[in-house]
């Protein structure tokens, strides 16, 4: 850029007093209104976190080398930014502001960083978990709206760990997905598969996020659950998970995913469910009933939840595609 | 962990409101006090960040997928997490805050991402920049302490571009370091090199950095200069550069390095100065005289500084290892 087209007020002498406003300035000259908004908030509390904590420039330095190593662990099968933000528990939050809940609905949990795009679709019925140390669990579900409407063709992501806390992409000798797949619901908003009875298993905690939980005396560990997450055109996109009552660690999950709602019973089949759906007998056997909210009820509820949050915050905003953005007049 | 071993307070049903008082109970199990404060501040921005913005998931995923990009650029010769704190602003406020300068001393500047620890160490009179294309410059400089008195023996590493503007880093054919030199203070607290005049040049924009100064409509560029670092037993640890008057991006600096008494100007080369140091009469000389601060009165003033500060703030803090952490008396 000719330096005779820079439009922002000279700066010079930048000081710890005056950095910010300097910085939110030069950042401030593009014609995206949430853009700038979003990063005038994220320099200032950028900012005042360096200040408050009269950071060091030794911390600094340790601070950015660990996010390099962040960085330099991820791959297309580990997202070691999502597992930060998991453990700190920015993931719990962004999902509470972005998918609000109204009463009668499945509430969301952490997607974490296990999900892929690879798992194969597949009909009712099918066994999606072939670890043979795997105790087998049947899980019969159904999706539904507020009104008790079963949803039909409704994409189902369902992914969960072999019987040593591992998912398929852990395993470095894999042959392809495994503890995954794909599912559409039928008529009756009915999906069901074979699976294995999940188990509680540590994150991956041989990397950088795994150090720092170290460092601050925290443990990696998940109680046991099963990942879901549904998509349909007109319908909000839900992640969520269902976590087996009584699971260690159910009150400490190092991701803040769990709530009651999502906390399930396994029964045992009798002899009409074994014969139905062609298990043993005595086998577990997880049943849930999911209920989907409209994309419409959603984005009401969320500018509803912005607006109030914002005044109680004493920020004046306007909703720009459904957004806050200062209100300027 | 033993979930029997678990200190923490059960948490389930996290929500908007809950998530940050249990994620800062969850990291203060540790014994580093200092550790707990800075987690305290930044899990408390980070989600005050994403409730003031009402972040949503998309533009949560948008930006840690940028900052995977962050770190995968990242080698040994490029630190794109620097560069990133440096367009932020953060390295110049935490040069502020580690290094207060009083009145009579050399002022700092941020580093960068381009220092290397390969330059070799030369004696007085060495060209350091070989690039036949740059304009050859006497560089004569001093280092005293605040009273006037010379230092001898100051490590001293020099770093700057050649004339089109990159470090010897940046080129993938680069035979050796070039551009760069270690060196250290005589008994005057002399020490001087032949270089090239240096030229303004843009960060690299080539990376995720560069994508988003372009997003924010911002240039890359940064005025002419020249990089310092003094390094001594007993010295505070002094990070600077010299800026070259009236050059370009003067006030638009991408990374807010400029300090009005960081700016020198070039004179020509009379027939004494050429004879004495072996130039070309008529060449342009840098003559500076760089003030260091003993670690001692740094370390004083940052103290001072950090509890003025934390005062201001309405923070009741004690400092620790010369850091703050909450006093809890």
């Amino acid at each position: 850029m000719d330096p005779k087209h820079v439009k922002v007020p000279p700066m010079m002498d930048l000081t710890i007093d005056n950095i910010t406003e300097n910085t939110v300035t030069i950042n401030s000259q593009g014609d995206d209104q949430r853009l700038t908004y979003v990063m005038e908030r994220l320099v200032t509390h950028l900012h005042d976190f360096a200040r408050e904590t009269r950071l060091s420039t030794t911390e600094w330095m340790a601070a950015l080398n660990f996010l390099v190593r962040v960085g330099q662990i991820s791959s297309d099968v580990r997202h070691e930014f999502i597992l930060l933000s998991d453990i700190l528990g920015l993931s719990l939050l962004v999902d509470a502001i972005d998918h609000p809940k109204p009463p009668a609905s499945t509430e969301g949990s952490v997607l974490g960083p296990f999900h892929t795009h690879e798992a194969e679709t597949i009909p009712n019925g099918e066994l999606i978990a072939h670890d043979p140390e795997g105790e087998p669990c049947l899980v019969v579900c159904t999706i539904k709206d507020v009104q008790g409407n079963p949803i039909e063709g409704v994409k189902i992501d369902i992914w969960e760990t072999d019987s040593t806390g591992h998912y398929d992409v852990q395993h470095s000798d894999r042959q392809g997905p495994d503890g995954r797949c794909v599912m559409n619901s039928d008529k009756e908003g009915v999906f069901w598969f074979k699976a294995i009875v999940p188990v509680p298993y540590p994150i991956p905690h041989d990397g950088p996020v795994g150090q720092l939980l170290k460092l601050l005396k925290r443990h990696p560990w998940r109680p046991a659950h099963m990942h879901f997450m549904f998509e349909k055109k007109g319908w909000d996109h839900l992640i969520t998970a269902l976590y087996m009552r009584n699971s260690p660690y159910e009150t400490s999950d190092a991701v803040f995913g769990v709530k009651k709602s999502l906390i399930v019973d396994y029964s045992t089949a009798d002899a009409a469910i074994a014969k139905k759906y062609g298990v043993k007998e005595g086998s577990k056997v997880l049943k849930h009933d999911f209920v989907l909210v409209s994309e419409k009820e959603t984005e009401r509820l969320r500018d509803e939840n912005a607006l109030k949050a914002m005044e109680k915050l004493g920020r004046k905003v306007k909703l720009l595609n459904h957004l806050p953005v200062p209100d300027v007049d």
